[in-house]
């Protein structure tokens, strides 16, 4: 099993001391490039090869949050690999330590090469452990399928190529697990971050949302999530929510689908 | 395919007329005997049998009910089948027009005879339903092994007899399909039945609660529900709710297992 800290999934981070205030100051003007593989063992072992996130199906995920036995992370990942197929373009717009962009890589990877995964995070640190990671875990033809940014999630849209149909959007909100934890994610990008992913994914498509919500500001950033996903029209998109009721500050899973 | 009466899901009744304040009023002070089957025809048809709930996996459930395509009933239905267990005892509190029941029937019905469904219903029609529709769906060995009771849910130890272990007790709350609207289940009976429910449950078992919110006092029944499901100790319970974000007038789904 890997150490509790790398079974806690991927976190956004969006700098909050005040040499930060704007994320966007840590963005260049131009698109960066992908990132090389970083070799940065911070927080990574071997286990990590053998996640049991990447293994649970909807029915073990589902029925193993109803009876307390899996995470809202695990209904996620169980949910996407129901929607995402091999060749697909995705995006993870919160990278954390890597685990969902490696997820997400199985997921899209295939012979052909088509599939895509374009993951970013504001804090260079979660690009490195990502980066790191996935050059432990996969091989350098798979490792091409993946491209990081350190990047606002905000800017989403300045790196997915246009024209690329995109089949998920997957947020993780609040703090890197063994990282900084006064550098969060915060509801003003947040929500910049949501619009950019409801006009990139396609339809059929879906943005995934976990939201944590035991840190300071947690719950103003689920609210921001809530009242977004509550404003989308019944039309074209469909917004659920699975949340935990006797344990407050247990994360909430939110899922918008694309019609 | 059934008519959209029969594809929502029975519901449980109490009269708020003022002749019926009190729920308790309609039952006798003994235990009643379950009812005989008594053939009525409304609300009924053959389509009834080949009820598409019956059919989904947790998978196809979950998924669809993220996409759109299926309703929080199909997910409690699929669950449901994930927890009991031939042979098993379960309570359906609120019978309506008989879909749960006949749904639990299948459950916990085998060549051991061992299963047993207690339903209730304040509201004789309902009941009435019920029989019917078990009358036209299953054959005289299964129809025995459902006990059917016009008593209200919160009494619902009254019926079960002490030292049954419950798997699950389902209830669905709002008005009948079809029936009188102003009859509706109510904040006060519902919560005295949750805390029946969650005395009588076995550990491993459910409780599963969906509540219908398009109705006057709609809000306040789920009020009672979630104040019901977060007080409920995190070491013994998990309290989990799933609902749609941009439908609010959608039914709401809270689940509720004993450790």
């Amino acid at each position: 099993m890997p150490p509790p800290s790398l079974l806690r999934p991927p976190l956004s981070l969006l700098l909050r001391r005040p040499q930060n205030l704007s994320p966007l100051r840590r963005v260049p003007s131009s698109i960066p490039s992908p990132l090389l593989v970083l070799p940065n063992r911070r927080h990574l072992s071997a286990a990590h090869l053998a996640d049991p996130l990447v293994a649970a199906g909807v029915e073990e995920a589902v029925v193993g949050f109803v009876t307390g036995k899996r995470k809202a992370t695990e209904v996620a990942h169980a949910v996407w690999r129901s929607i995402v197929r091999k060749g697909d373009t995705v995006v993870d717009a919160t990278c954390g330590n890597g685990n969902d962009t490696f997820a997400l890589l199985k997921m899209v990877s295939d012979e052909t090469g088509r599939g895509r995964v374009y993951g970013m995070d504001i804090q260079d640190s979660a690009i490195d452990n990502t980066s790191s990671f996935l050059n432990m875990a996969v091989d350098t033809h798979e490792k091409e399928l993946v491209k990081l940014f350190s990047i606002c999630h905000s800017r989403m849209e300045d790196i997915v190529p246009k024209g690329s149909p995109v089949r998920l959007v997957a947020f993780n909100l609040g703090y890197l697990p063994g990282g900084d934890k006064t550098i969060i994610t915060v509801p003003k990008t947040t929500e910049l971050a949501l619009q950019a992913a409801s006009r990139i994914v396609s339809s059929g498509g879906l943005i995934s949302v976990l939201v944590y919500i035991g840190h300071l500001g947690g719950r103003d950033e689920l609210d921001i999530v809530e009242s977004f996903a509550s404003s989308l029209p019944v039309d074209t998109w469909v917004s659920c929510k699975f949340e935990m009721v006797n344990r407050p500050v247990a994360p909430v899973l939110v899922l918008l689908h694309k019609k």
